[in-house]
């Protein structure tokens, strides 16, 4: 039963993973600039790519929003769409939420559920922060680093990766790069009791990254590392499960190792000339 | 697994419900007349009656705030603390849920997940709107109007009556009355495709509704038919049922017939000389 009653029904036949992100005016996005088709767009984006980290299918979708008096209808129904066009892409019911009008800014909020994918039914749980172990690899999705000059919104959340991964591959832990590569891979490692060393060699540093170093001044891998917002995965693999994934011809998106989880907890990387320095974290603060 | 990971996980051995309502500052609430605590708890209570209307036993939470930058430590403390409460109190784990502080008003929003009842294996659905036939009886609980005086916040969600009600008795719809008994009656019939006829002198009228009813001058039936934010469940119960709860001596809260539903789909009121007059609509907008 969908919207409309005084709660959605739903109908699991296993474990469920619920996550609940919500995008505000003035902290997330600027309306003008973002555009509200986008700003709809990004709050759903933002939930699945939390479902993506746990590798989770995405099901079902609750959407809470606060509108400011001044939205019109058409602007609302812009919005809608935006958030409507990835929940299809993805096959994500929409099944109800709580709209209110009010003299405030805007607020995009969703609440995502999702399953365990049908190819994956030996699997005892989904995957987490704290699954990590000294030793596995660390492997990342796409590219980092300047997200402010559109990636931000435009994002695609890494579903096909998670569950080609799940399906194919042994994940021990994962996340999604929300707040920074740096402090999302530093939240991973303590959760798994473990630290961690990173080859800056081995980033891949995105188009944007080198764009924003132009203007900022700033080394591209300092984008790279601390500007957040890429929602790419961060996922670690077994060391005796690396050479599958870089054999596996069927990835849908690139996927790179960046380094491996150690068993003394400190937090290391190897700089451009290949001295081990240690990683300063910071990430965007909500 | 709770709080901290990018998702939360449930294991569910059946159904579930899903329902979200956010109170927002200014719309729902004046913070500094309501205080923070009450608004916490309020937050929890208006989804805890959404669940009651749909026969449900809570089970699981997530919390979505926008804090405004003034708010201390204690203060949101504080406001948890409101919450925590009535979830402890209803046996409902908070699971997870997204923060984010920001130069705009406060707003406290929940998500929460109900299950059938143990003693309810029976049963094939929650109940809905939809559900009711006409010659159903329309009961329901506690009274009415007069909210804003004190309990639009400190309201009971009407949980123990509903659990009982899932056991022991055949409720063919339900919905709780947020919106005001009027308005959120008439969604349910619309819903059964029905009507309804109800009789002034049966609707249990608050003593804060005499109280408003001398301040406004307005009569007290009129602030129990249109104020809103009473969050008493609204039932539709089967006529060869009714008898069958008018002897139940174990019912947990005072639960009353106030009319019945109808096969012409208008909406009627007996008034308080015996005339059947047509019912106007209306109630809290959002």
């Amino acid at each position: 039963m969908g919207v409309g009653d005084d709660g959605a029904i739903l109908n699991p036949t296993g474990p469920l993973v619920l996550t609940t992100d919500t995008i505000a005016e003035g902290t997330h996005f600027s309306r003008p600039l973002m555009g509200l088709a986008n700003i709809g767009r990004k709050a759903m984006a933002v939930n699945l790519s939390d479902l993506a980290a746990m590798g989770a299918q995405p099901r079902a979708a609750l959407i809470t929003l606060q509108l400011p008096f001044e939205l019109t209808f058409d602007q609302v129904k812009l919005l809608f769409l935006g958030m409507k066009e990835l929940a299809s892409e993805y096959e994500v019911a929409i099944v109800g939420g709580d709209t209110n009008r009010w003299d405030g800014p805007l607020t995009v909020g969703a609440t995502l559920i999702g399953s365990h994918y049908p190819s994956d039914e030996g699997r005892t749980g989904f995957w987490s922060l704290g699954g990590g172990r000294a030793g596995d690899g660390i492997w990342v999705s796409g590219c980092f680093g300047g997200s402010i000059l559109s990636h931000h919104f435009q994002f695609q959340p890494q579903i096909h990766l998670a569950a080609h991964l799940v399906s194919h591959h042994g994940i021990t832990a994962a996340t999604d790069a929300s707040d920074s590569l740096a402090h999302d891979l530093s939240q991973l490692a303590i959760a798994s009791q473990t630290g961690f060393e990173i080859d800056s060699r081995l980033i891949p540093i995105s188009e944007d990254a080198v764009k924003q170093s132009a203007s900022t001044g700033r080394p591209a891998l300092e984008h790279a590392l601390y500007d957040g917002e890429d929602f790419q995965l961060i996922c670690c693999v077994p060391a005796g499960e690396e050479q599958k994934i870089e054999q596996d011809r069927e990835l849908p998106s690139p996927f790179t190792r960046i380094g491996r989880l150690t068993e003394t907890t400190s937090f290391t990387i190897i700089n451009g000339t290949g001295i081990r320095e240690p990683l300063i974290i910071k990430g965007f603060q909500h």
